[in-house]
């Protein structure tokens, strides 16, 4: 008896199959194609890296998570845990080179050893876009401006970018004398704001500051109100950046309903230095599908150089999410557009011939591999949802005609073959 | 005194910067469309994947090369060798929903935990095409199509696809006498044809057949002439199949001197039964840029469903290699085609704006991100290959007007500012 292997993936970890892969090809290039609008460059690194490289660089439950293990060699490996240390390293090993200020973008796979959830993977895709070597707040606007523009391309009509500042919850905090020992902890618990209640918040905060100070901090912060008024009520804090910031972005065109002051955002992470970002589709629970800010200490661990940096990371997984959920995603088709039948040896090289007057017209097209019963080709256009059949059988060839078939309407028509090119010209846009 | 991580990575592992991403990127690009234009589509399959899916499939040699280790969970773990196995393994969780014959392509990343050497690497990229669920020679020709194409509208203009018949050899060594066990073996060293010298050859063989047997084989295989010429010496033999195959692929349209019969071509790997090719480049000295055949077993590890099918693998990493000799991607650019220089505050909201005009006119541009000195904004421009620099500094604001920088040349032109996406409209397709 035959023993198979079961073909398993490991849990976490995903096959992508045409029609998945379809749309995410589709997001992928729309997304590239604002980032290399505004002039960014692709970086690629390796997945395997020198486990010095990538480890203590998470915090100790990020290091557990990183996939660690001996090559044959005994090198101490790891797969990368995330883009942001290798292209640390990347700068560090090549800034001397490098144009500055250097803008890239990096799309790929990491991989985490975490415990897989709904919409928490094991191999996932990260897309990174960071500007080094300024501190110039054109870096945060121009930013900005591309997240604007990747999510008005991708068909997000509603999509809020919020922001807030690093500068100013420390102006704030030291307002109300929090010892700088404790700000990065509060920054950390603030940023739990929408996974966790406000008393658990409260409570939270309470083990780092006074009953007095929690609430004038969280009255402080969670003020309601327009992105303005929220503003004015700042004006004793250190928001100079903020309205320099905001003055850039009307620059670059970005409306003022997409950029939301909200003095409540804080980003968990501790490197983050001045203006921050999430965005968030305001019809799709999904929490932020984009995140990132101004950080002035990229390369320390790797070299003497330190360089200053605005970085956003998309969410590829959540985008991909929120465009299926939005229907943003059902029109998104598998390459092929034309199907040419294959009837039998005698018709083959006219269809051939048709097959690459389809192509020439500019439609992706396939021809058919078996001369098999017209139904069965039918159906396999249709399982692959291929627009047109175009069929070219003893009778046709006679007469130099060509069938086509319009697959949703069930309509036919006949043409002669020296007008295919012409007839597809107009469909080759679809 | 601080100590930095040596910012290094694996040998055999590589960073891609942006020059060379960007010829990367543009090949790749170029390859896909060939690939869609004939109505492929893409998979993809995680890295990570069990070891007894990965295990096993590469012979001896190939499993010391697998990278393996335990995960958190103590499962057995292997990054991907190539996407075969995997490809076979989707195939066989999925047969019953795919549309069949089935046409797929996948770009992707495996890893060999070889020694590096030259042109030999740990971790690279795999480009495969293959269409399964078919023994029509429909299929080999429309694979020898597409290789064609690949190649042609990469720019090589002299590249060979060279093909034979694993069952002409099989009907070869029948005719010899050679026995059916020894058989594999002899094509196996056939297939080290361009690695060894013509003795080398021969004494290798003598170990699975007598000296006559040898000889024979050889003056047949290794036999000069055109193709017809070749195949004419062959009547003897099972030839039905390749001269089936020249004809459709004259169907397809595949110029006569693309496509050489070679006698002596073997290809190493046990599983092909079929048409078998390989592409060179005559002005190269790199091997095959592309490779592969038909094969009729391709799931029968993972399931009780046997699948035949044609596929090849496009050497990515010689192709590039390939074209950089020749000279075929010295023209490759960055992205950024215009560059706005930054004056001053005042000036800034000018120069965003035409920033935006530029990229309406369908070009990638960027603004400097710092008030610096024009010369610095220039020798950025310049790093950078930047084709333009647009000026508007505060005479050119007064008058209404924008200064282009054209940087080649070195000639500058002054233009109104609202005269600039007609201006640039001409160039946007640079």
């Amino acid at each position: 008896m035959n023993q198979f292997i079961e073909p398993k993936i490991l849990q976490g970890t995903r096959d992508f199959l045409p029609e998945q892969m379809a749309k995410r090809d589709y997001v992928l290039e729309k997304i590239k194609t604002v980032f290399t609008k505004f002039g960014y460059d692709a970086i690629e690194t390796p997945a395997i890296e020198y486990a010095e490289t990538i480890l203590g660089k998470y915090g100790e439950e990020g290091s557990k998570l990183v996939y660690r293990f001996k090559d044959n060699g005994d090198r101490d490996i790891c797969l990368r845990y995330d883009q942001t240390v290798p292209f640390a390293r990347v700068v560090a090993a090549n800034y001397k080179t490098l144009p500055m200020p250097f803008k890239r973008y990096q799309i790929g796979r990491v991989w985490r050893a975490d415990r897989p959830a709904k919409g928490r993977y094991r191999e996932f895709y990260q897309c990174d876009i960071d500007i080094i070597g300024t501190q110039s707040l054109v870096a945060e606007a121009e930013i900005a401006k591309v997240m604007a523009e990747v999510f008005t391309t991708l068909g997000f009509s509603k999509f809020k970018i919020k922001f807030n500042s690093r500068r100013l919850i420390n102006s704030i905090l030291n307002d109300l004398k929090i010892p700088a020992e404790n700000q990065a902890g509060m920054i950390r618990i603030l940023d739990k704001m929408d996974k966790l209640s406000p008393a658990e918040i409260k409570q939270e905060l309470k083990s780092l500051a006074s009953d007095s100070e929690v609430s004038k901090l969280l009255e402080l912060v969670c003020v309601e109100g327009s992105s303005n008024e929220r503003l004015n009520l700042f004006q004793k804090y250190n928001i100079t950046e903020i309205q320099e910031f905001l003055k850039i972005a009307k620059g670059f065109g970005i409306p003022d309903e997409v950029l939301v002051f909200d003095p409540s955002l804080a980003r968990g992470l501790d490197y983050y230095t001045g203006v921050i970002f999430e965005v968030y589709i305001p019809e799709v629970d999904i929490g932020a599908v984009c995140a990132g800010g101004r950080y002035d200490d990229l390369c320390s661990l790797f070299c003497p150089e330190k360089f200053s940096g605005v970085g956003v990371a998309f969410g590829f997984d959540r985008i991909i999410v929120a465009m299926e959920q939005l229907k943003l995603l059902d029109e998104i088709s598998l390459n092929s557009q034309a199907l040419v039948a294959y009837f039998d040896a005698d018709t083959l090289p006219d269809s051939l011939k048709i097959l690459g007057d389809i192509q020439t017209a500019g439609l992706k097209a396939e021809i058919y591999f078996e001369p098999a019963k017209i139904a069965k080709q039918l159906k396999y256009a249709d399982k692959k949802s291929i627009p047109f059949v175009v069929m070219c059988g003893s009778d046709e060839k006679e007469r130099g005609e060509v069938t086509i078939k319009m697959m949703k309407t069930g309509k036919q028509k006949t043409i002669p073959q020296d007008q295919i090119i012409n007839y597809f010209k107009g469909y080759s846009s679809l």
